[in-house]
């Protein structure tokens, strides 16, 4: 059964100023992601790492189809109907950096290799075998990554021994060709010290040489190693291990990014995503707006005030937000009056929104439907 | 501009055995469901108040529908596109229980003036001024509710004599009808002990009545006094003075709710949301199911594992929630095994999803679109 046509308009309309965009809106202030987007690029070229940018931090086949312009081999996703969203928009190789254990699902993803290259990853035989039974009956062959933990503690192998077993699994169906390993090290990405994320890659880096050099010397072919993070991706890159890196978040950043300290040689990534509010209530105390929590993720703290180091966001409820202020001179908005939030977190409040509003010199340019917001089977 | 037909297909289909049901998905248990929406609609029947339940909690045309079948006057809802939604859906009675200031908004809502009966609050002369200009543009009347802050201090006039100004300001204009109050005391919902929420609703009465006095010694006619939630609204229906109540829970209820201590005398409200999941990945110490918080609101907290007290979710990521043991003899789920998951705030988590499953008796009975998902503006 299919979603009732719903008039789910945009927030504005090509050509319009800033002021006339409904709110609560996410804005992508193009300058600035495009500048995101070449620097990433232009690092992976110098570095000689595969780009595979995370889908999951946008969801827009709109901006997947710049990234692969701007040089990324494919993206990567977490889910298979977001897969499915980015093969539809065009993009020919797509990697699902996660588990998928249900024949349904499997069956969808060995589906759109008829139309693109697509990876998968495993943790597990029986997964390996749920993979094969979709593969065979397609008739269609599908890329394997072997997914180790490499400190994240979430999903992957923990033992070189548990890699050799997958990798006989694999190599037991005709279908399956094993590309490569995904050591992807998720709670590196936001460690505030550069020393500590080094000391987490170093390590995960170790961990997938180990897997590495045992799946080779068992007879393996040449394996792709896959991960990193908009917080790690220079240390993957610089590791000689690594083969691609994944980051996502980099187009857009977000406030809890912005904690983490950044060495001065690296690109200088910006805040290109605000979330757009009115001020909708007004009392001496505190200002309230009209974007709560059901229009930015509020799950790595809350969003700060773009330009207006004097305020501060707080006590969100669903529809509303507060504005306190943060230092003894601050002036709160007025009724009526416009704030630019920097999100707390970019993904989740990217999935809140149908539309990215992109604008330039204070117009609207471009108006991207989010097609994978909400895709999470 | 309008957002491209998007094959967002429902999760499961009509008949089809809850195994079938693809994941995450919403599932509502429709004997729970229905038993709520009876026990609410006889409790205010018994009581004699009018009931409004909110539409924010499920954004749901079939919802709001059966809920003024059993009884409810009208809905109430947060944003202007939440109302068009419910207006479109044929709800001929809508409260937006919030301020709503920018101009164009206020000219969508005063349209559908032309189809149901609008209310909306004001807390500021500037706001009664620009709905002012809406009503008039559009000659068409609009309800009005002073908005009182009653101890929540987000919203709402803080002094009597503030009240007294917007009614003379709501006098100026003949569009505009002062129609009530509006009186939602929201920090309370969540307190704990029956005894914190009654003295919270005890203050938010008696400031409620002295409004109520002074607008009344002012001459105002009949006013409604609007309010309460799933937390009170058996002290606001007790005080005498509400006339209307507001809640939105209770036809779900979540984890949140669940950890309030309920008087025996209540209607017994039940779980009837769960968030359905798969285990994708499983090791000795966890195991990792399919639903991260896009999938589930945790700024309440985390979810619960219906029927399995020995388990816990935690560690939530946007695409993963992990599941632990709980107590020495756990028995953790195996790989492809599917859990229930009761919501940590049932508002937040339908806003994620595009369909509600409706189950009976183990089999899909209804697919309920969430037309207001996403409806923020």
């Amino acid at each position: 059964m299919m979603l009732p046509a719903i008039a789910r308009t945009a927030p504005a309309a090509f050509g319009d100023p800033v002021e006339a965009i409904d709110t609560p809106a996410l804005l992508v202030e193009l300058d600035a992601f495009e500048r995101n987007l070449a620097r990433m690029a232009a690092f992976a070229k110098e570095k000689n790492v595969r780009l595979r940018p995370h889908g999951k931090t946008h969801k827009c086949v709109a901006i997947a189809r710049a990234q692969v312009e701007a040089g990324a081999i494919g993206l990567c996703c977490q889910k298979v109907s977001e897969a499915e969203a980015f093969v539809r928009g065009g993009v020919d190789d797509v990697l699902v950096s996660n588990e998928i254990v249900t024949p349904s699902k499997l069956r969808r993803l060995v589906a759109l290799t008829a139309k693109a290259r697509i990876g998968i990853c495993v943790d597990d035989p029986q997964a390996v075998d749920a993979l094969a039974v979709a593969a065979v009956e397609a008739a269609q062959p599908i890329d394997v990554y072997i997914e180790l933990d490499v400190g994240g503690r979430r999903c992957g192998i923990e033992r070189v021994e548990d890699g050799l077993r997958l990798m006989d699994r694999i190599a037991g169906s005709a279908q399956l060709r094993l590309a490569g390993i995904q050591a992807y090290q998720g709670s590196a990405q936001h460690k505030r010290r550069p020393t500590e994320r080094q000391a987490a890659i170093d390590l995960a880096v170790r961990r997938t040489v180990m897997l590495r050099e045992a799946l080779t010397k068992h007879g393996a072919g040449k394996l792709i190693v896959t991960g990193a993070g908009t917080g790690t991706f220079y240390l993957e890159a610089a590791s000689g291990v690594f083969d691609e890196i994944q980051p996502g978040s980099y187009i857009f950043m977000d406030r809890d990014y912005g904690m983490n300290e950044w060495a001065a040689e690296l690109p200088p990534f910006e805040n290109s995503l605000f979330l757009l509010a009115t001020v909708m209530s007004r009392r001496a105390s505190h200002a309230v707006v009209d974007a709560g929590h059901k229009s930015h993720g509020i799950d790595s703290g809350m969003p700060a005030v773009a330009g207006r180091p004097d305020l501060s966001y707080d006590q969100p409820s669903d529809e509303h937000g507060q504005i306190f202020p943060a230092s003894p001179e601050a002036v709160l908005p007025a009724l009526g009056e416009r704030l630019r939030l920097i999100p707390g977190h970019c993904d989740p409040t990217v999935n809140l929104h149908d539309w990215l509003v992109g604008i330039r010199d204070g117009k609207v340019e471009a108006l991207w439907p989010v097609e994978a917001r909400g895709a999470f089977s």
